[in-house]
C-alpha cells in the first residue's frame, strides 16, 4: 500500500491524488484536497429509485443539482448531466472505493419507534462487497466551490476562521416530493455578515447554480421564516461564534438522505457525507451563465 | 369586428380562435377554451429584469415553469424553452391583443406604506400602448393540463364540481430569491380528496412537470407544515366545501408576481390572470418523460 507521500508526489492531478488518498483510506476527509476541481456529494440508490429521484431533484434543483450519475451497476463511469462539463477519466476510477467513506442506511423493524422502523447507520470504508448490479450512484454539487469564491471576494467564511464546522439547520421548508420521497425539508448552512455585505454575499455566490447559488433567507426575520429560532441549536456541524451587528445568511444545503419523514422503503440510500475531487472548477464555471 | 359566433365558425384550430376571442375582447376568460391545446400564464417584464427572472425561474420550476417567451421588444413570435415542442405559429399572432386582459403592476410612492411605496394595479384589455422594444413576455405552465387527467382518471375536482374557482393559499414556503426577486412565498392551489385517493392523485400528477406536477403537501399535517391553518380563510380565489372525511391536497401554483415582499422596482410586471391556449398538448406530453 502506498504511503500519503508517495501519492502526493505523483505526476497526476490534485483531484486524482485525492481519490487515491481515499482509496487507500489515508484521508478521512477530502476537505482542502484536490484543488480548485469541483468536489461533490455522492447518494446511491437501488436503481428501483431512481426514477423517483431524478424527479426529485429535478423539483429541487437548488438543493439537489444532479452533476452526473453512473450507469446502472457500473461504479467506474461517470455520465455527465450537460454534455459541456468534463468529468472523471482515469481508468482506475471507482466510486466504491474513491470516497473517504460511507454510510449506509438500513431500515429495520423496530416496534419503539413511530411507524415501527428505526434507521441504522453503517460506515463503511468501501463498497465493493455492498455494491451490486443494481445500484446507481449520483453526484451532487456542493458548496464548495462558492466558500472559495467568497473568501476571494474578500468576504469572511466565519467558520474556517474559527476553525469549525459549518452550521446547518433542519428548515421547516418542506421539499417539493417526487413519489416515494416526501416528507423532508430543507437542510440550510449558515454563514455569518454584516447586514452591509449581504447584497455583496448574494452577488458573489449567485452564479454557482450547480452548488445551491445564492441565499435562501438572511438577517433575524428571514431565519424565522425558514423556522430557525435560536443559532446555537445546530442540527448538523458546528455552532458559530455570533459578534456583535452579525446577522445569519442561509444557503440551501443538500438535503440528508434520511428523516425520519422519509418512507422507510426509500432508505436504500448509501451516502457518503464527505466529498470527492471530481471536475475541474473550469468546466463548471461554463455552467454559470444561467 | 367579427362576432363570437363568427370566430367559432371559422376553420381554425380551437387556440387559434381562443387568441381571436381575446383579440376582439369577446371573453374574459379562456377556461374551457381551446380543447385540449395547453394554457400558460403570462408575465411581461422590462429586459433589465429577465436575466434575474429567468433565474428566479431555474431555483423554483415548479410554481414556474417556462414553456417560452418572446424575442425581447418582439411581441409576434414566441420562442420555446425546449426545441422538440410546438408553439404559436399563426402570423396573425400577437401577445399584446391575444389574452383576455392584463393586469399592469405600477410601484407608486406613498408615505402611508410601508417601505413608502404602494402597488396599484391598472387594467387593460390589451398592451398596444404599454409594450415598448424592452419588453419580454414569458409564457408559464398552468394546471389547465392535470385538471383534465385527475377528470379523466375518474378523480374529483372539487372546485368544478361546486362551481367555484380553485382555492388558492399564500403558504409559508419561501420561494429561493434571485436578485431583484425575493422575499416572496409559494402559493398553492387546493383540492380535496378522501386519504385513499392520494397515492392516485399523486400518480396522476406527477408526470406534469411543466405544469406544476405533483402536490407539495396533504392530509391536516401537510396543511400545517406549509401554514396553511384555516381552509376556509382562502388568499385567492373561492373556499372549499369540505366534505366529511375529506383532506386538503396542495399544489404549488405559480406565485403571484407582486407580494408586499418583492422589492418595488422589481414590479414591471405586466399580468395577465387568465391564460392563453398556446400549443398542442400532445406536445407537451413529450416533456412529461422526466
Amino acid at each position: 500500500m502506498p504511503t500519503r507521500a508517495e501519492i502526493d508526489s505523483l505526476p497526476l492531478s490534485p483531484a486524482h491524488k485525492a481519490r487515491l488518498l481515499c482509496r487507500h483510506n489515508l484521508v478521512e476527509t477530502t476537505s482542502g484536497l484536490a484543488g480548485d476541481y469541483v468536489q461533490a456529494n455522492l447518494i446511491v440508490l437501488h436503481s428501483d429509485y431512481s426514477n423517483d429521484f431524478r424527479m426529485l431533484c429535478a423539483r429541487n434543483p437548488v438543493p439537489c443539482p444532479i452533476l452526473g450519475w453512473t450507469p446502472v451497476g457500473d461504479p467506474r463511469k461517470i455520465i455527465p448531466t450537460s454534455p459541456d462539463v468534463s468529468v472523471i477519466e482515469d481508468s482506475d476510477f471507482d466510486i466504491r472505493t474513491d470516497v473517504p467513506y460511507y454510510h449506509i442506511f438500513h431500515t429495520v423493524d423496530d416496534d419503539s419507534y413511530e411507524g415501527g422502523k428505526k434507521v441504522i447507520i453503517e460506515t463503511k470504508s468501501n463498497l465493493l462487497s455492498t455494491w451490486t448490479d443494481n445500484h446507481i450512484a449520483f453526484l451532487i454539487g456542493c458548496s464548495f466551490s462558492f466558500e472559495q469564491a467568497l473568501t476571494q471576494s474578500g468576504l469572511r467564511v466565519c467558520h474556517q476562521e474559527d476553525s469549525r464546522t459549518v452550521a446547518m439547520y433542519q428548515t421547516t421548508i418542506p421539499l417539493l416530493p417526487a413519489g416515494i420521497f416526501h416528507g423532508s425539508t430543507y437542510v440550510v448552512s449558515m454563514r455569518l455578515y454584516k447586514p452591509d455585505e449581504i447584497e455583496q454575499v448574494r452577488d458573489v455566490t449567485r452564479p454557482y447554480s450547480a452548488s445551491h447559488g445564492e441565499p435562501v433567507a438572511w438577517g433575524w426575520e428571514g431565519a424565522k421564516l425558514i423556522g430557525v429560532n435560536d443559532l446555537g441549536k445546530v442540527d448538523y456541524g458546528d455552532a458559530q461564534v455570533v459578534r456583535e451587528g452579525d446577522v445569519p445568511v442561509f444557503w440551501v444545503c443538500t438535503f440528508p438522505p434520511v428523516s425520519p419523514h422519509v418512507e422507510p422503503h426509500a432508505l436504500f440510500f448509501m451516502v457518503a457525507d464527505e466529498r470527492i475531487g471530481l471536475r475541474r472548477n473550469t468546466s463548471i464555471r461554463s455552467r454559470k451563465s444561467a
